[in-house]
C-alpha cells in the first residue's frame, strides 16, 4: 500500500477539517484518535476523500503508515496532552521526523518543546492556525515556527491547504521556535480588540440611537463594501439580520451577554506588559469580556446606580453614521498599531527576526481578522524598512490625520452618554500619546524624584538629577 | 554587653533610614552589610542614636549580637541578592528565628522562599514596606506576610516603627507567605494609576488651559483642602512651585517628560490579568510611562502629523475647575475600586483572606497613597462583609453618582482637544460597562459561535446553544 505524506493525532473539529482538507488537496494522510471509534467514523465519512485517508489504531501503526521523513500534526487540548503526546511519539517516530504542533500553544512551551526535541533527532514546528472550523476545512491562515529547513519540508502540504488572496498562499514560516505561537497569541490579542471595537459601535447604535438589530444590520452591510471591509463586519451583519427560530426575535437579542475566552487574548497582554510594549486597546477588550461575565454584579449595579438620565446621543444620524464608520477604523488602525508594535517588541526579545509585511499579508484571507486593511498594513510595511510603528507610515499617517477627528467625537459623545467605550477610547488616549512630542511624565518624574529621590533627566543637559526639594523631599 | 532586639541586613538609603528608625523608637539593632565601611560609617554617622546601633562585621557577629529568638530583616536588591541572603543567613541563625524580606519581592518569590525555609525551623516574613525613604525614617506604612505567630512576635516594633493615623498604627499581619507582599504591590500599582490621573489633569490645565506651573500649582493646594486631600496632591503643588537653581525656571519645565519605572506596577497588571480581574486604570498607567519612555518616536510623531488643530478648552474656567477636581477624585474611585477588586480576587486564589478595612487603614498614613480618602474606603469596607466592588458601598455610589457626569466632561473635552487621558477615560469606560446590567457582548457571544460554533448562553433558557447561522457559520 502507497504510504502517507503526513500523519495527524487527534479528530476533533480543528484536526478532522484539517485532515480533510490535506486529503482534498491531493495529499494521502494517516490518521489516529485515541478513541479507534472517531478514527474509524472519520474514515467511513469522508466520502470521495476517504480513499486518500489511512485510519491507524495505533501510534506505531500511524508511524508506519507514513513515508519517512515523516511529518505528523498533533491536534489536541494545548497544555499536558501535547506533552504527553510528544513523549508517546518519540518512541515511534526516528531521526528527522517532525513534530507539528497546530494547537493554540502557549508559544513559551512550544519555545521549551522546541528545546527538549534538539537533542532527540527529532525535529519541532509550532503552527499556529486561525479560521475556526471553515477555515480549517477550507483555507486556514498558517503560521509557521520552527527550523527553515523543517518549513521547507511541509512547505509544499501547507501552502496546499492554506487560505489565498488574490492567488498568494496565507501560510508562512516566521522564525524559529516559539514565533509561530506567538503570532498567532497576537492575532488573536488583536482580534479581541476588533470584535471589542465592533461591540462598543453597536452598543452606540443600540442605546446611543435606539437602534434594533435590523436596523444596524444594514449599517454594517454598508460599511463592509467601505474602508472597514473585512470578514468581522461581514459576519456583524450576517448575525445581526439572523433570527431566533424559537422565539422568531432577533437572535442577538435573546443571547446572553456574558462573553467567554479562552487565554490567547490574556496571553497577549502579559507579553505586552513582559515586553513593556503598550497594547492597552487589547488589554481593554480582554477586561470588557471579564466585566461581561460579571452579570449578577453588573446587574445589581445598575438597579443600585438607577436611572442616571443618560444614553441616548441626538444630533444628525446620517453624520453620526458617518463618524462611527471613521471613529471605528481611526480605532482599529490604533489596536493593530499595537499588536503589530508587540510583535516588533517579541521580535527583539527573542530573536526572532519577524517579517511584519509577511504576518499581515498571510492574515489578509482565511484568518478571523482577514480584510483589505491588511492588505493596506502590509503595503505599509514592505514600503520602508524599520518601520517605528504603524502609526508612523505614510499611508496610515493620512489615514488617521482623515479619520481622528471622527473618533474624538464618538469618544466624546459616548462618555458624555454614559455609553462604555473602552477599547475605542483607550484607542484615542494612544494615539495621543503617542504624537505628544512634550508629554506630561515630567511631573511623574518629579513626584518620583519627590518621594523617592528616583532622580529625574533634564531636557536640557546629560545625566541624573536631584530637584530642590528641600527637607521636603 | 546588652544583646539587639533585632538585626537588619543592607544599609542602602532604605536600610539604613529603617535601622534609624528602629533605634529612635527605643530599640537595641545589630546591623550588616555587605561592605564593612558603610556599617562603621552608619553607627559614626547615628548621633544620639548610635548607642543603640550594634556594627557587625560578620553574619556570624550578627547572630551572635541578637538575643533568640532573632528576628531579622533584610533590606536588599530583590530577586537573587534575597536568595543568596537567606542561604548565608541559613548557615548562622537557629530554630525560630525569623528572617524579615522588607525589601520589594515579587510575592510569588515570597510564597516560594517561605515554603523552603518552613523545614529549616526558621520562620520567614515578606514585608511591604510604603513610603520611600521618608517613611522609612519616620513611619512608613508596613503590609505583613507570614504566619500570624511570627507577626506576634515582631509586632512592638514594627508598630511602633510605622506611621499613625490620629494615633492608630499602620502595621498589620495581612495574611500568610506573599499577602504582604502581594498587597504592597496592588498599592504600588494604585498609585502609579493615581500619579497617572494626576498627571493628565495637568496636562489639561497646562495644554488644554494655557496654565503655568506657578499657575498650576494652587489649582492644587485648593483641592489639597477637599475631597482629592492627599500626599500626592500636596506634592504635585509643590513640585509644581519649586524653581529649578540653575535656570530660575519652574523645575517641572526643565524635567525630561520620560518617566521610569520598577516593575511593581507591570506586576500587578500582569497579575490582575492572571487572576481575569479588569485593572485598566492600572494598565492605562503603565501603558503611559511605556510610552513616555519612547521620547524621540513620539517626537518625529509629532512632527509627522503636524498641527492638528487640537489643544486648547474653552468654556468658564471656574466651572472647568470644578469638573476637573471631580473628574479626578471620581476617576480615583474607579482606580482604587480595580486594585481592591485585584486584591480580593487574589484572596480567594491564594487563600489568604485579606483584611480590606484593615488594608485601606494601614494606607492612611505613612504610604505614598496616604489621604484622607482612604479613611472613607475604610469605612465602606468596615460597614459591611462582602463587598463586591467598592463602587457598590453606599457611600462611594452617592459620591460616583455626584461625580461622574464631571469625568464625562472631562474626558470628552480632553479627548476633542487631543489631550491624551489614558487613565480617565479607562476609569470611565470601567463604571460605565460595570453599572451597565446588559452590555453589548452578546454581539461578541454571536460572533465567536458563528466562526467558532463556541456557543452561547440564551436569557431565556439555561445550557449552551448554537445560532441558526447554516452553513454560514
Amino acid at each position: 500500500m502507497e504510504q502517507a505524506e503526513i500523519g495527524l493525532i487527534g479528530l476533533g473539529t480543528m484536526g478532522s477539517n484539517l485532515a480533510l482538507n490535506i486529503a482534498e488537496k491531493g495529499h494521502r494522510i494517516a490518521v489516529f484518535n485515541r478513541t479507534t471509534s472517531r478514527t474509524d467514523a472519520f474514515k467511513a465519512n469522508a466520502g470521495e476523500l476517504s480513499d486518500r485517508i489511512v485510519p491507524c489504531h495505533s501510534l506505531q501503526e500511524l508511524a508506519a503508515a507514513i513515508r519517512p521523513p515523516r511529518p505528523v500534526i498533533i491536534m489536541v487540548l494545548a497544555g499536558t496532552p501535547v506533552d504527553e503526546q510528544i513523549a508517546q511519539l518519540r518512541e515511534v517516530l526516528s531521526a528527522n521526523d517532525i513534530i507539528i504542533d497546530a494547537g493554540n500553544a502557549n508559544f513559551r512551551d512550544t519555545i521549551r518543546r522546541f528545546k527538549e526535541l534538539e537533542s532527540t533527532g527529532l525535529t519541532f514546528i509550532g503552527m499556529g492556525v486561525s479560521g475556526g472550523e471553515e477555515g480549517a476545512r477550507h483555507g486556514p491562515s498558517i503560521m509557521v515556527g520552527g527550523t527553515e529547513e523543517s518549513y521547507n519540508r511541509v512547505e509544499k502540504v501547507l501552502t496546499a491547504i492554506s487560505a489565498k488572496y488574490k492567488g498568494e498562499a496565507c501560510s508562512a514560516w516566521l522564525g524559529t521556535d516559539g514565533a509561530g505561537h506567538f503570532v498567532k497569541t497576537i492575532h488573536n490579542g488583536i482580534e479581541y480588540a476588533d470584535m471589542q471595537m465592533i461591540a462598543e459601535i453597536y452598543g452606540v447604535l443600540r442605546d446611543g440611537l435606539g437602534l434594533n438589530p435590523k436596523e444596524i444590520a444594514p449599517v454594517f452591510d454598508t460599511w463592509n463594501t467601505g474602508r472597514l471591509n473585512s470578514y468581522l463586519i461581514e459576519i456583524t451583519a450576517k448575525v445581526l439580520n439572523a433570527d431566533d427560530p424559537k422565539t422568531g426575535k432577533p437572535v442577538v437579542e435573546i443571547i446572553l451577554d456574558r462573553a467567554g475566552q479562552k487565554g490567547t487574548g490574556k496571553w497577549s497582554v502579559i507579553e505586552a506588559q513582559q515586553l513593556g510594549i503598550p497594547a492597552t486597546a487589547i488589554e481593554a477588550a480582554v477586561a470588557a469580556r471579564v466585566l461581561s461575565s460579571l452579570k449578577t454584579e453588573r446587574e445589581a449595579a445598575e438597579k443600585a446606580y438607577g436611572d442616571l438620565g443618560l444614553g441616548r446621543i441626538s444630533g444628525d444620524k446620517d453624520a453620526l453614521l458617518a463618524d462611527l464608520e471613521l471613529a471605528l477604523f481611526a480605532g482599529k488602525v490604533a489596536a493593530y498599531a499595537q499588536g503589530f508594535a508587540v510583535m516588533s517588541g517579541a521580535s527583539q526579545q527573542f530573536g526572532w527576526d519577524l517579517p511584519m509585511p509577511t504576518i499581515a499579508k498571510i492574515w489578509r484571507a482565511g484568518c478571523i481578522i482577514r480584510s483589505q486593511f491588511l492588505d493596506t498594513i502590509a503595503e505599509a510595511f514592505s514600503a520602508e524598512d524599520n518601520v517605528a510603528n504603524l502609526l508612523m507610515t505614510p499611508a496610515f499617517i493620512a489615514m488617521m490625520k482623515e479619520a481622528h477627528p471622527a473618533l474624538r467625537r464618538v469618544v466624546a459623545r459616548a462618555a458624555e452618554a454614559g455609553l462604555p467605550v473602552p477599547a475605542l477610547s483607550s484607542a484615542l488616549a494612544y494615539f495621543d500619546a503617542y504624537r505628544q512630542g512634550r508629554g506630561t511624565s515630567n511631573l511623574i518624574q518629579a513626584q518620583r524624584d519627590f518621594f523617592g529621590a528616583h532622580g529625574f533627566e533634564r531636557i536640557d543637559a546629560e545625566g541624573a538629577f536631584h530637584g530642590p526639594w528641600g527637607s521636603n523631599g
